[in-house]
């Protein structure tokens, strides 16, 4: 099969002939329709993260190269292991890539996404940036119906991170949440709060263009966080008290220090966004705000049942902007690098 | 009545004959047995906190001068306002000192301790360091029976403060968790948390005396922060994954930066001390480690009812290591300031 | 002010002048603009409840004849008493109506509505049948803006015991929920379901204009109770499953079997319904299918706040059948008895 | 190996030589050391349970004969599967018998004890009463040090079962607990209460000697409930406003109703015995009172983790009050029916 892979960090993607794999016992092959193309897929492609005073390098972390990335996939099943059940060849699925070891504390939850000993699919084990993609258990596969399948494959990673981030907030139509970043990750933040919360909904970041998408998808403010008035503003709409929750999808120095500017005693902060950086935390607020600062790290299983059935009931509408095909991965990389990309790209092998 | 009286930041309380208040409609009219001298009384007597970056004066947070500090309060009603249901003259009670507005969203569910206009006794209203303290509503006191008086005063602020930390971790007998310091704070943190959660606790602090008596109290194992080693000695203390819950009594740059360096991925750290200062905090970790970081303030007044039963039921004891009158209320507070109390002063006006 | 009143059970209300309270301290006297006609309203005038084995004599639950029924009271302030804070006379307010002791347990944590010795207006203390009523707390009282007052009534009562028990269901988008009763309650409680949960609702009447009616709020299907099949029809719509959450709002046998026959492992079971009467309920299947059933009872402020903010979005829309002037009250309690009333009838005094 | 098999049921076990399984990939096979006697295993024998109007078989519910009943195994692992970690030859563990399919609702957040399709061991597929057991997966195990075999099997079933009861109590130490039974359960369930609540615990039972057992493992009262007024004494020892939480470990239609009687407003009560039959509910008063009725049924594997901890820190103590060979194995079941066995009896094969 055809597959695009990172040979080495910081090196163009090696598109290239490789074995296809096959299925045995609760194994499953993918023939792969749409793969997403992430923010995460540039970290691994640039070797780590900016830390704020260092580099978090991804094989510090696990990762081995050469890999396949790629873990916003969908696709036709094509070939089943033996012990498989429920699933047929034929049925179109979403790929569930947050895969874990399923013995840690975390898995025995169901919070494979958050496990000791990750084995995600396009980062710690090959992805979707193929023709073929080898899921190693059946239970890791949602079936996928009535809906497009090009945009489901951002819920498996985009989607269901901001949706994670969403139920972390605890929001309900008392609250006043203000959302940081309205690129692709903001915009279906926007439209899960707006399906799921009934909040009043601040959207802030430095675009007029994606503030104006957001206000369309559901927010009810909007604020140019280059306005000098921002954080007033901010206040202002949340009744002169502050924000009850603050989603960061960004998480860079100025977005947090907002967010703190502007959350109220006892608000909720949920940073998600992996740009990197830090910020000088007064320690004495804390308590006496008795503010939570919380990551939110993709999300589990269920939830991402829970988001395939917003979009199947149209509450959700994932948008794709713009589609490659996978002898261009390169380039869709380099796209997403120098911000040519509104809302979701996707790779269709 | 004789009551000690902060006139202003920073000057010798003024110990001096003032009008004993009288009780109407709902109000209690109580004789203080003890009042606990609290690190917040310090904190209102020099006018404000260090913010790392700056100081937050108390009288922008609504403090007037002058003003009867003490907020641990236990006494005998003296006299009661007509409309008072349910305590009657002679009862020992403890105040519950932390009230709100009773309209806010905090008030609403019961967490007067995190109102958007507190009126806590001993802070923005009058309270203990007196012969008589009026409640201003009888729903705010507790009858005490079958424990010492004066060990219960601690109950309404430190007791109160490391019950609330302890419950918002979460913790089971599965969980590791580091408790920094080991003060009248983490002394009693120390003992709540072996009463309820079952966790293995670690208690970590700069003095070996202390660490003992934390160790007697119910910790497991206890670490001296300034061992070189101290990082790794908790780490494997804690499986070699890290604690996943970190409660800082301290909340100072040291101990909050080792308790991040403790802390295992989906971990909790709970900071309750007002020490002050700031850390350089780095936000990729906190959404690819998905942990918490919260402040605790206090508590309400559901969770004293169950520490005061704790406290009866004799899992838990509130040590007195000293004893002040109301005439030395400036040495007691001098003397706290300059750590020259182990555990916790109380005056006996 | 004329005041229609319930002066013995089973008697025809007393309409007539009586004396205009006037409101003091923290008091509100409210020109009444609408009040609804509830359930409730026939029981108190009834005197009681049928249990299955008996009759529960409201004179027993502590309700004091005569009293003025109307607890779902909408109005414009009219006069405040000296320590009110926030309302002005002038203002266009719901009544919060389930007033509690202010000190018990569920007080504490703003569960009026569970109060133990519950002080509901109404019910306990004068209501809404009249041109006045005293309301106890400025804080009793919530601010409508932007929406209908006639259809703001329900919202006291009726809207808050459906919300309540959709959020005790605590239903997602993954979720079969079936519904019993889509009368006044009902209907509110499909468009609550459809506005919160995204849940697949599954409405269950014996009158196909009702299920209707649910249709077009909301209810993604529907199945006539009478039809000999329903139980397997309902069942078929779970996936062959059954139910995660079945919401009864009528609670009578016929629906709370049919129920218990429909649920599913793990299920959540909520009894809203007054009707009365009494089930055989097999013991050894609740452990071994780990089902829960519980009782919703109103609501709290907070919710009642919730569920006015969706009503100003327009995701619910409380619906006015029916108007009656004071004088017909006891014609508006006759035609909730003989059932000709469908959905929410109110009275303009 | 030599093994005690349910032929069918009524009928005496069938003890004789069976091959013995050999582990592979993620199999364990463990050499049983002790395996408890369970209720569960008579209801196994007897082919079913009492539903109040008839009889639930358990082949209804998918066993099939003959199988190898105990789910309360403990034992030395003798032989791996090739993909096994974390577990050696030698290890000392108990087993986790309340196998899911994995792939169900409840299994995907580690409540294999709810799966839609269960697997257990000693139900569904064989299980201890045998000299090896073989585990299908090596996370069904834990390993056990520091406390005694024998008494650790017991955690498995009645153990966790007890735990998972008290769990969903939500009790604190400001509420009134009232257990029913003190049997094997209803002991462990009273140290377990002791050890993680903090409650006021008042435990019910017909016989004197066991409620005096129970007081020693830590109830702080007992009611006979062959006394006319225990009711009364049970509301009296609950401040005369009824139990906060109810557990019946019996869950026969005298102790419900009991149960039923002294539940407080708001009150849990939770249902865990198998003993059958069936009470008349009355409908109306369970959304007045806003009750809570709830089945809990075994527990999962964290739970199971959790408990072994206590175990090991001492704060409870599974009792073994008998012993038997296996070839004494239905000598073991006949004397758990004719009630000879105070406590847990133990097979050691």
């Amino acid at each position: 099969m055809k597959a695009a892979r990172i040979m080495e960090p910081q090196k163009a993607l090696e598109i290239s002939d490789v074995p296809t794999p096959h299925p045995k016992d609760n194994e499953v092959l993918v023939k792969v329709k749409a793969v997403g193309v992430c923010h995460s897929d540039l970290h691994l492609w640039e070797g780590g993260y900016d830390t704020g005073d260092g580099f978090m390098k991804v094989t510090d972390r696990g990762v081995k190269f050469p890999v396949i990335p790629g873990h916003e996939i969908v696709g036709t099943v094509s070939e089943i292991g033996s012990s498989v059940q429920g699933i047929a060849v034929g049925d179109n699925v979403l790929v569930y890539p947050w895969i874990g070891c399923g013995n840690c504390v975390a898995c025995r939850v169901g919070n494979d996404n958050l496990c000791d000993a990750p084995r995600s699919m396009g980062v710690f084990q090959n992805g979707g940036y193929a023709e073929y993609a080898l899921v190693p258990h059946f239970k890791f596969l949602a079936k996928v119906t009535g809906i497009d399948l090009d945009g489901a494959a951002s819920l498996a990673c985009s989607g269901l991170t901001a949706y994670t981030a969403v139920k972390k907030s605890n929001a309900t139509s008392q609250h006043n949440m203000v959302i940081f970043g309205a690129g692709g990750l903001g915009l279906m933040g926007v439209q899960i709060a707006r399906a799921i919360t009934n909040a009043n909904i601040i959207i802030v970041d430095i675009d007029d263009a994606k503030l104006q998408a957001a206000k369309e998808l559901g927010a009810d403010h909007m604020v140019n966080s280059k306005d000098p008035d921002a954080v007033q503003k901010i206040m202002s709409l949340c009744n002169g008290k502050g924000a009850d929750c603050v989603i960061d999808f960004v998480n860079a120095p100025p977005t947090v220090k907002m967010g703190l500017a502007v959350i109220r005693k006892r608000g909720i902060m949920t940073l998600v966004g992996l740009f990197g950086g830090s910020i000088d935390l007064s320690l004495v607020s804390i308590p006496l705000k008795a503010i939570t600062i919380q990551g939110a790290y993709t999300g589990n299983y269920n939830d991402m049942i829970e988001l395939l059935n917003l979009a199947k009931r149209g509450v959700i509408n994932p948008i794709v902007s713009k589609r490659y095909s996978l002898s261009d991965a390169n380039t869709a990389l380099e796209d997403l690098k120098s911000r040519k990309i509104l809302g979701r790209a996707i790779i269709n092998p």
